[in-house]
């Protein structure tokens, strides 16, 4: 079996999470990018598809007409996976319609609009037999895969305290009025939904916070707030957090705090010790004992879980970043969708995230800006 | 004018913050320990004092006893002052002697056992005209200080968003139980009163956020915990502020961070910058920029603010700890009550924490803890 | 102009920077592997290409049967670029051979088994006019092309001490004895050359120093030696440096520093100020000044030159680590491929190394040796 | 026994290290400053005295007055132990003079002006019977206890090699011209010796390789540099080191790394793993293993020698510093000196740098200088 055949929505000149996508599918090999439908104007898409070396034929002026197009082709030459790196409001429509007529699907997270939309989905997902992947691409990290299966082995005993922080400092004035295209649809509620920061990046600390700690959060309480005149969405948001085992836990995201990159950050304390992680130094994870010396796990190094060792590609000590990670996702991906045309089931140490991290993702953004709304201290996840 | 005469109720053998202000009291020369009424039991009392070199006769069992006798020696041989470094349920009662009886006082944090201790001290302190300072000692690092004026001069620009956490793992386990003695009264409300680690770190990080940014804090939500089965009193909590410009913040404390040892650290952030501070590399001050490189600030190294600079030994590079911004504290008291005795307003870059921050700390251990039982969102600070 | 069309020598099954090559060719879709003698044995040669998805009569037993048909196709079918990724003693021959048939070349490093081969390659590169890079990979760092830039630039004024390190842990043991492949070929001169850990890693450290200071070393003192009892070649070396413009060095490269991974790192210090940079952390540079705070620049945050972000994909605060470096080496080969096709000089911001530092870095390697054995103090370069 | 009665050579107002030794001596409560000869002018000394609180009668105009003066004062009242703090070429005669009228003696390092001094200052020490010891103030630490103790119990295995650095940034320009009074003394030949940066700071370096590791350095190889024009003592030295056991290693110090504070660093690599610290955040102990996790051994926190926690004095994460370590060698020389009262063996535990470190000091900064005008390759230590 050659590369999986992929099309793309979205992503063309000037955007950004699109070249992301791309860079992340071809790291191993596992794709190749065949047809798109890159932009909502026509001429646009072709002329993206072009500097990507896309025959011109196989660019299309709509996503629905490339779907249409690439069902009718021959089996060996349709396209097999679809890409969806729009902006959150034509996430839906594009990935129920690919799901419909046969494509697995990945797509960029939030994974729809609003929960309605998300709900909806998960069930086309399930009717549909096919593979879906949500690019949570933190969560592609070897060492968060390493936190996540020392927690899951009771290394640290039970989980009492998190803290999960993303910090970024890009909105601390009012760059939307610039006309920045990526600050613009960010902040646009016709665009984003509900949320700002909170979907933007409060719902990546969500999702890093339930997958390391295998846990559920069941309540929040929430100071959401808007800090730049002007604003329409949140750009900072302080949450309390109770999970369903009895641990506590503060959930921080914020894009107003100056001069930070992407800070986003980890740390979970349980009964005989504590994890930290830090996407800015990722091949890091710092582990602290009750009574004996901290230590520092690495990418690559010394004894670590085959869950861990499976996502990194190159010898300890030559940092692997974001697109690696990001990479991980489109490959094991990848694997399910060979597995499934196998007729196997796909290996579980190669997991990604789901439609139903999707959907709890959409329930965590429109339940904390309920929260933050309410009068209630507590409010239901 | 020779060394300042000190007197010191509790701080005995075995115990542990007793040592800690007779080394920050000699460090720069301005105290001699003279006497003491070092432990409860007049034996201790006497031994202890004998292992430190205090003459016999100015050993005392009680505190009443030191300051009757010390009240009768010639003008030039009496104490002068008072140290204080019992547990809480004892700073009151010879605090408010001392006042009364013409010493001025240091005393160790939190200032007393309830709110309405701390709201008549405060009156005593006022009507003796003698000068009190409280050793929350972090504010003395020469960082902190830096920090503090930096905001105040507007560097970083409009306060938005603050977060302190004070995080320590040593009560992760039943350690009372044990019997270790710093243990024992922490967690036990007779001696510590209605909070445990709210009180006895809470504060500090509290105290740390009104001095740095110069804010009040004015709301507070809090989820306010016990972890460890039996124990009595909060060993963590998580807070969400607000301050009175508008500002937000997190205040996390927790004694049950396994693996944490002292890491209290707080980020400020305004409109134009932020700053970082972590007790544990005290010496560092990061200060990130919205379009500019980060820096880091170093003790003693390059422009500094005065109030910074005047609280440093050593060049620059040699680390200073805990020891001296302990001792700065102590020096700055020295200072205060030099002048008092000259009838000169003491220098203000010479700064310490005085009855006022005592008595707001009191009121965030108390309303803390109300927030914590409470069913309302936010509680007024 | 579509994807450059690859052939690759070496880099079958089992071999390591093989497939760090393939990875760096294709991030930024600059290239297509479409043939290779993946192999000297030609089984393997085909399973590999297989593997890869490599057309079989493109899979070739070796290079001369791969450089021999390939000249023989269509002119738009052909390759146009070879990509050796063989051990040592296997870079010349295919190099020499594919730049003498019209490919451009982009060759492994160090760039041949001896300095005398690398003077005739310098001639065959100069004679063919075509593009050849080395994969000095380090130097395709976004913050070392900022450091370069700086001193370039003057910011740290005359330069006059340069401290460069790589220490490595991993043949602290005989593993060699065990059969892994990576040590067999590293510690036997019959593949390596007269060097082990000096042509495998102080040759990077020798790069770096004189890429980032932009000035030539001059003379060498070195003591190297070998700790593991039955090795053949140096698994550590201690070098002083001079340079040409009067600073003087520190060299000092091992694969015996138990526990370290790939730590190469390097401190310049001029007369106003010094630079810091790590591989282990390559997206952060510091900067200390004589009278001011010290800055962290860091990757594609704030002000940076031109050379510098021309080479970063994502947004700051999003680490970028060493497969990112490694492809910019090759999309600045594509770069200078492609202007080489139009006629047109190549955009000096997209450097990459060329022949002459591969002359540089073996006569490093030899002369490093012969100071190692000399009774002399110091060996000119 | 009460505090030990100590007097003072140099240390007047406007000295450096003097202020360091004082607050050193009365941290733990060990030493009383009775008197001195705090200037070679006695209106500063008296002067200086003053300030300090010191009897004016016991203020001296010269190290031999007061010698002379206290010896006759009744036993329990004259001056046990001298501390002599003045630069360099005033260490010898005051040193000699008081070990022959029965004087302990502290003394700040390099030991003398010459290696001839300090061998005939070896024999008076040893004649005398009476305790000496050097403040080589580094070998304080906790953490550097730890280490030493971690190779002497085989934790990493035989030491293979050693990286020792001192760079300092504070003599970039011409400060001395300045009439700066640290810079003045330190450039200057007939106060400082042979050596400059050698024996202010690579002396250190020197001390703290030979103190962790327990190996005598037995040859160097130096390049030894003045870049600052017009100064007549080495500013810069780059040194190859080799170990009586076969270790290699790197010595180099520097006053002109501009930027620089007081970065000593030092790292070991044995068979099994390595150690690394710096002496800048000087609670942090890392240690590297070949085959396992790095960890971090922090000051007071989980399982250390007893030689480690018998430096320290408050729970861990209470960051001690500069003068702390300076305070342990103080507190060990009084152990000792009670130890010789009472004719007890001194605890091991207690150590403290010697009069045998003190000629191997001189050793090493004459041989390093004579290494650095050799041209020969190797100069025996």
């Amino acid at each position: 079996m050659g590369k999986l055949r992929m099309g793309m929505v979205g992503g063309g000149i000037g955007a950004f999470i699109g070249g992301v996508h791309r860079m992340a599918s071809v790291l191993d090999g596992e794709f190749e990018l065949l047809c798109g439908a890159f932009s909502s104007d026509p001429e646009k898409s072709r002329a993206s598809g072009a500097a990507l070396g896309i025959a011109a034929q196989r660019c299309y002026g709509t996503f629905e007409e490339m779907m249409e197009a690439e069902k009718r082709l021959p089996a060996d030459e349709r396209m097999q996976v679809v890409s969806i790196v729009t902006p959150n409001h034509v996430h839906f429509p594009p990935a129920k319609m690919a799901l419909e007529n046969g494509f697995h699907v990945i797509c960029d997270k939030p994974v729809t609009f609003s929960l309605e939309e998300a709900l909806i989905l998960e069930k086309v997902v399930e009717k549909s037999g096919l593979v879906f992947a949500l690019t949570h691409n933190y969560t592609g990290y070897p060492m968060v895969k390493q936190a996540r299966q020392m927690i899951r082995h009771g290394e640290i005993g039970a989980v009492r305290k998190v803290i999960v922080e993303y910090p970024q400092g890009w909105l601390s004035t009012n760059l939307e009025a610039s006309g920045q295209k990526q600050a613009a649809w960010r902040t646009d509620p016709t665009r984003s939904g509900v949320a700002g920061s909170m979907g933007d990046i409060g719902t990546h600390a969500e999702n890093l916070a339930e997958y390391i700690t295998g846990l559920k959060i069941t309540e929040m309480c929430a100071d959401i707030s808007i800090f730049v005149t002007g604003r329409l969405l949140d750009d900072d948001g302080n949450v309390l957090l109770r999970f369903e085992n009895g641990a506590k836990g503060i959930l921080h995201a914020s894009q107003i705090c100056a001069g930070e990159e992407n800070n986003l950050n980890i740390r979970v304390y349980g009964e005989k010790g504590g994890l930290e992680w830090k996407q800015m130094e990722p091949n890091s994870l710092i582990v602290k004992w009750l009574d004996k010396p901290m230590q520092i796990y690495r990418t690559g190094f010394g004894p670590l879980y085959p869950e861990s060792t499976a996502h990194t590609r190159i010898p300890a000590g030559h940092p692997e970043g974001y697109l690696e990670a990001f990479a991980n996702i489109y490959r094991n991906f990848a694997f399910a969708v060979r597995a499934h045309a196998e007729g196997r089931q796909p290996d579980p140490k190669f997991d990604f995230p789901t439609i139903q991290d999707g959907v709890r993702g959409m329930r965590f953004i429109e339940q904390v800006i309920e929260a933050g709304k309410s009068s209630k201290k507590w409010v239901v996840f």
